[in-house]
């Protein structure tokens, strides 16, 4: 399926050399001022093509609007919107159509749909990721207005490097390689309401960590002390609490701001891990469609050593998706009427 | 909402000190057969109180099947069961009532709902993990026995710990101290069929991080090469596959059994850290309902130095869940119709 | 599937000579406070056996509240529920085990699932009601609280009569012959907020259409003028409106509370046609398991000449059901924030 | 919520006088043949102006497919497409703004969303049957393709009227006056598998009348027997069987070829009714939003006297949703895998 989200839900469509990408958003209440200006923005900080630090593939990626405003209004219809794909040369990859590539899902679409899209990645490119981003910047206007949550993704490591020239030096040593290198987003959320998320399986975590892990290239999630909670102790994880100014605080946020599935105030703080991208151009061993072991010598198309830097603005979309849904949810359900 | 899964889907209910923990699953073709005494003993390796190592709680946990089967044989109908609570020692738990204790969901369920359980987590107690356990072990015959699917999990690490000996060890420090530790599971699933899963949102391993990540306790999930591929290269990351008898084959798994969110017909492995648990022995600053600053001096109801093992048969289950779910979309509309 | 509603959701399981009929009530927010008397008295007025015309199957069915209370308040979780089968005699039925009854499900579910319940209807028996009966009740008090609605079921016709004497008349009379009746019921909602409901798709009376028609015996539904107004030109058809007392008021009520799906603060009207229950002491004609024809003797187990009465708190529960969906749904969705 | 379906899945987007009507269908499997130009057609057939008997907006409505397809065979991805609205002269509506026209969503719309679309009916407009269109459009060629399954819909009545040219009659009377009529629709499915549908809640009839009463216009649905079944005793009604050359068939099709909410095999029947078209031109007593009474004295837009003709393709789409639906459910869930 193509669609992510309960009450705040995104479905999209579209492949990477196709007609266009886009989405269907539903769930925004009616009278709710977006400023569409923001939303192209964050489409272009998704966008390749801007340094040399990134594929030289100029998208342009220019949003249109084909349902549910009025002016900069929504009417609380459903919001069809597109972006065209300009850029399209398929010959890069004509020679590429019956192999496949390592890292790539040439294998296993062809194995479950046992037919491709005629030129490029099909729906399984990184281009899918505009929808989600037009969506969540939807969503991160909305959670700005009702409750001025901030969502601020930084890169914490680059290729094993903490220090940005260090990040630098590696993206441009691997791409002299040909290579790629991987990295980590932190993503922390501020101002948060207490009591977003529920028991059991929709927990907040969860619900993040499957929009997480949905993103292309993510390898892992982690969520407040993550992966290095397992080597503390109890007494050493547990947040403890303690009154300042006549409310209570916790003295730590080893939760990562999320208590038994729901968000006790505290910043919501995860990081998620994407593995170095897939095209590289060194030579590989692999085999095509025909069964045939082949050398794949130059994968054609762009190359981007690092991914990660475009990555940061799909976190934050993803991370706006799972929170306004549970903020409607929290509406629908929570409270008792007043 | 308390259910999980698109076509195989469980719905669950129960307090840990009601009448009952229970479920009913949906989406089992019928006519399958299902050793329920199998499921029983999932049940038995959940429960605490087997050794010196867990909990003394005892609480037998016998299921109770109340619909969709006829003998051991499934009607394709809906399976309602419940596990009765028997050891429900309430006043353990009295004392505790106004405060919240560090590390457990007391707070946010106050916040959320402003009511809380007669005693003990309530909803939030791990004892909801009952009903996912018995839904798993359904799905874990079924999938042994279309696909021969086998799940196994191990324990990699407790406290920091790789060996099972420093692991018992540092379990009986840390009961010793009134203290407890956390650990990672790493599940390895074999024989899975290639193209299970879908792109973009409904990715496999996007629908596993959401079942781990709903597990009480956990911090962190990830796939294969996981958060170490955000330092290797493109080059080392990327599987090379080469022809073996007449088949292709991938000559490394850093992908961990998924390519683009459809399996790969590799084993699919996956970690999942825990934390220490919650409720320990040692002094604990918090504060109450009534904004006091307290100290909880003795948490009171059993002590669990270590969860980690009896986390063991909830991965697998809620991992059996997510695949078994993806079998039935997968027959549903991937292959053409023959 | 067995799951009905989106924010408000009922899943039920359970066969009619199994051990249980039950379900799990999801949506309900926290603090509400639920009279489980009342419950229970919808449940007794859907109950067989309480006069001479309806079956003498006496089944008690007393309510039995799994999780999600602290007293008569609500928790904020799911609610499992049952009600235990205590009057199953099913050698009443076991001589038909192998015969598809006229008008029955014993046909299809045998084509369908290849396995049938042990004796009596399994799934597809009415008594599968009594868990809607219960959540309908649930939303009937919350509507109530809340809203102040009233839904308010009446015998329109039954065995084509209008007037209650010769509808007894018309009763009494397919009993003696071994026959049965059907009838209509009109449902009418007081005090519904103007709102409810969504274009497209989700409109209020597509959902309360899927509602009604998921009844088991049901045959048509319509809402409003319904399929006279197939008969009336636009001019007689359409409410006109007119201002009174400072209010918009709609002169006529042609559209049945409903227009362009969603409410528009008239009342809600809408009719519900049920054929004659299947159940007759009539010889029939028909064929068994074995591919035989037989005629069908004395179907034995009860026999109900008229199910209209006891569909009637069916229909307001499953009426309530779909309107506090919607409440729940507006609530989320649709006013700006305030 | 702008979705249909639970594996076959339309979601929908567009006003009347926006850019586009559009939507995004999920669930086709991958490697189906769809004749583009089939589904160009059904798309004409619901448009309006083609006759002096209906309205004369010349829409056009030019399919055009974004995604997930190759040539003329589906990739197993979400299909993009869209429609333009071409023929918008909003000023025809202008003087309409604030006036709630008798029979039309204005009023509800106002309402919930307290903001309407800039000009036309907006999201309420049955314009956006053209999105439903497209997608059942798919659904009949793959159950066309797949099982044989035809779906066949005959106008019965219109404006009370049974034979074709008193029908023509009516319409031609009701446009003179500037008035409407209405009108019922049966529709047919031959070919139709034993065994779509489910019990309980997502009986196949249950989620017919959804898919019905979603339909603008629509008041009523009835299936097989319908309304006159209350009339009925059981003697009359139930479908008797008998073999014939080996195989079981029902003597009678009361049932309207659904069985405790499974298909029998026998021919699925129901019936649609739809009212008089809300659009008029005699004067009509009203409000508008300044709560100021006011005679409509020509509704102005187009005036169409009669929509049945242009419905019957919209109830043959919205029948093949469901169907293609139930048989996906039926392909994941209910046989045993062979």
């Amino acid at each position: 399926m193509n669609s992510f989200g309960l009450l705040y839900r995104i479905t999209s469509f579209g492949e990477s050399h196709g007609a266009a990408i886009g989405g269907i958003i539903d769930g925004i209440p009616a009278g709710i001022k977006i400023d569409l200006d923001l939303v192209q923005k964050e489409l272009d900080s998704r966008r390749p093509g801007k340094s040399e630090l990134t594929t030289s593939r100029n998208e342009k990626d220019r949003l249109e609007i084909l349902s549910g405003f009025r002016g900069n209004t929504t009417l609380g219809t459903s919001i069809g919107f597109l972006v065209r794909n300009t850029d399209i040369k398929s010959e890069d990859y004509d020679a590429l159509q019956d192999i496949f590539r390592p890292g790539h899902a040439d294998y296993t679409y062809q194995m479950k749909y046992g037919i491709c899209a005629e030129s490029g990645g099909g729906r399984s490119s990184a281009r899918e990721t505009v929808a989600r981003v037009v969506s969540g910047a939807f969503a991160q206007q909305i959670l700005q207005q009702w409750h001025d949550i901030q969502i601020d993704s930084q890169i914490q490591e680059i290729g094993g490097e903490i220090s940005p020239e260090a990040q630098k030096e590696a993206i441009l040593q691997a791409k002299k390689e040909g290579d790629s290198v991987g990295g980590i987003i932190e993503c922390r959320v501020k101002n948060i309401p207490i009591g977003l998320g529920a028991p059991v399986f929709d927990r907040l975590e969860a619900d993040l960590a499957k929009a997480m892990l949905s993103i292309p290239a993510t390898k892992g999630f982690e969520i407040g002390s993550g992966f290095a909670s397992a080597r503390m102790k109890g007494s050493e994880h547990n947040d403890e609490m303690e009154m300042k100014q006549g409310k209570s605080v916790f003295l730590t946020n080893n939760a990562g701001g999320i208590l038994g599935g729901i968000s006790n105030g505290e910043d919501i703080v995860f990081r998620v891990a994407f593995k170095p991208a897939s095209t590289i151009q060194k030579l590989q061993q692999t085999v095509n469609k025909n069964g045939e072991e082949v050398t794949l010598e130059n994968p054609g198309g762009r190359h981007d050593p690092c991914v990660v830097f475009r990555a940061v603005p799909i976190v934050e979309a993803m991370c706006a998706h799972v929170l306004l849904d549970h903020v409607l949810r929290s509406r629908a359900t929570t409270s008792p009427i007043k």
